[in-house]
């Protein structure tokens, strides 16, 4: 049974997110499809590429991803279906897959040029919608990528250029990319790229922080930094929102210090 | 595989909706259901009833919509299932369905009276758990209408008394139907009744806007008329609300006028 | 087909909800996914209890139940199973399941520490995506339960201290349990433990107020008591919130008067 992925800038006040499931639904009525987010903050590509990047290890193989965080809906930006050695996604080449790019590298892509398989009418503000379900729909049903469009070349892609930490011999550096509903700030400093034994501090918007495991690790009302389980470098306050208490933004730069060997 | 989609006004903040799709799960746990909105405003039924509407090309044939914003439930309100040629529709006889009617008329309709096919205990708050849903869990199961209750006719069915727009040999007037979250406003001008060559501009709250395909035809700040993904006029501030620039209502009239041959 | 039904209290507004989608997805492609409700307030374990409580009759046979309301996650307590007459409870043992056990008794119960059937890396943060999501998924695939680690004895499985309602000769007593959306209060005294021709009033937080059975038998604006869908005693506000205009919080003493026999 094929599995199809939503991402979305859409939120849920609004009917945009059911009209996607309803085409999906009229074509493959037998895919199950899966909301893994729809609150990306409107119009924030480099926000959803983050959030894609971090449900890499956790889509399931052979799912269809499709991705509408689509402020040049209606302008010249191309619709395109990649393939990976995971998955297809399928949404705008604005750049929202670059961080899936990263740990998934595209092996064929293609311009999503058939209307054929687009809806009878396409509106020029809901490419979610009449194009991108519909294809999902198809390659769920099995059609072959081939009858969707031309084949492009992969270096055509378009990828952000986002922002990266860097590694000293004694810290790494990076910065606030977003706050989540609950004020945690997430970072891109990551796990695997930190040497094991990292011991802290975390230096940021001028405090210093202890490197612990989990919350209740600190008192309540402290801030603390940890390894999120997206395997990024988090802020939080233990019963509170670090956010707020910091007056963070994204942007904001992270240092991680290794501190003394152990 | 039968497909339900459910609109209501419960919100997701509660466990009403999941309450349905438990009952849904228990009676047909093959159905694949789909939540196509539950953000319609609280006990809105021309709300619910113009966002129904904008979903019938959308929704698959032989569906079975349920929708639920009720504020006669445990009044003496019928409980009505509607055959159309594409769907059958189940929810409170209140006129909620108005504008389905319209796009894809009633061709039999039935009252829910046979509690055989309701939960054992129907409270008097909630009928779309313990009527609607079990019923649409029956009808996905292949169970005749007839076994719900007896057939009515179709005069006697509620429609609402929308506001409608006018035309004029120069123009068209409607009015402002609702906001969406992003501050866009909706309204009840309908792409298909406007001359295709209609230029504007088009008159809101005092101002002159023009008519445009999409947000990027305007500078960013600037408010902009465009038929929308519904087939609607809409309202719009790129990058930001028309309803708080506005200060826009429900019911406020809109006028799009035809402007000169081009 | 399998049912999985989740409660927890992610929200909608972060990927976490979706991420266990993802994970339920690629171990049990074919199970269904049903969303309860995740909008228990953030680590309110109690909270969840009661919502978990009123779920009790509407969870299909044979359902697998995860309830992620975790603020221990991390530390020491214990990841359970739990098999009852009607379903599967997976989650925190940290009395979550207190009111569904109540009416619905567990029978037995294991530990879940085979990390085979946890995800290779178990964060210390989001036990939700790494340990319950996956062993709903595959008790979905018909793993047998002793597989996911030691039974333990049904005694030792944590149970909050719930408020009790009292009944008395002329009345029963309860408090406020929490405030749904709407601003209706929801309370702990049981429809089934109240003499059935009991009359009222209701006094609350310095009112009183007729017991009724249903909105529409008050006038706009009136506050009035009434059982809920959940056959607990709500207090609401007809056209309005209730929470707000009482300044009730949870905790709050509520009375139920029999009346006089008609």
């Amino acid at each position: 049974m094929a599995v199809v992925v939503l991402l979305s800038d859409f939120g849920l006040e609004d009917p945009y997110v059911g009209l996607m499931h309803c085409v999906l639904a009229g074509i493959s009525p037998e895919a199950r499809v899966v909301d893994f987010c729809h609150s990306v903050p409107a119009q924030d590509v480099e926000g959803g590429a983050w959030l894609l990047g971090s449900a890499v290890d956790y889509v399931p193989q052979d799912a269809i991803v499709v991705g509408v965080v689509d402020p040049g809906v209606g302008s010249t930006r191309r619709s395109i279906l990649v393939r990976t050695d995971k998955v297809f996604l399928v949404g705008p080449d604005n750049g929202l897959f670059t961080k899936w790019y990263e740990f998934d590298p595209p092996k064929e892509a293609w311009v999503l040029e058939n209307a054929e398989f687009h809806l009878d009418r396409v509106s020029a503000t809901f490419h979610g919608r009449d194009i991108f379900a519909p294809v999902a729909g198809w390659l769920a049903e099995g059609k072959d990528p081939k009858f969707f469009g031309p084949k492009v070349s992969l270096k055509s892609l378009e990828r952000l250029d986002l922002p990266r930490m860097r590694v000293f011999s004694d810290k790494v550096e990076g910065q606030i990319l977003y706050s989540d509903s609950f004020g945690n700030l997430v970072t891109n400093i990551e796990r695997g790229k930190v040497p094991a034994d990292a011991r802290g501090p975390v230096r940021v918007c001028g405090r210093e922080l202890p490197l612990v495991r989990t919350f209740a690790d600190v008192s309540k009302g402290a801030v603390l930094a940890y390894f999120g389980s997206m395997g990024l470098l988090e802020i939080a306050r233990r019963q509170g929102s670090a956010a707020d208490l910091l007056a963070a933004r994204r942007g904001n730069r992270v240092q991680l210090f290794f501190g003394e060997a152990s």
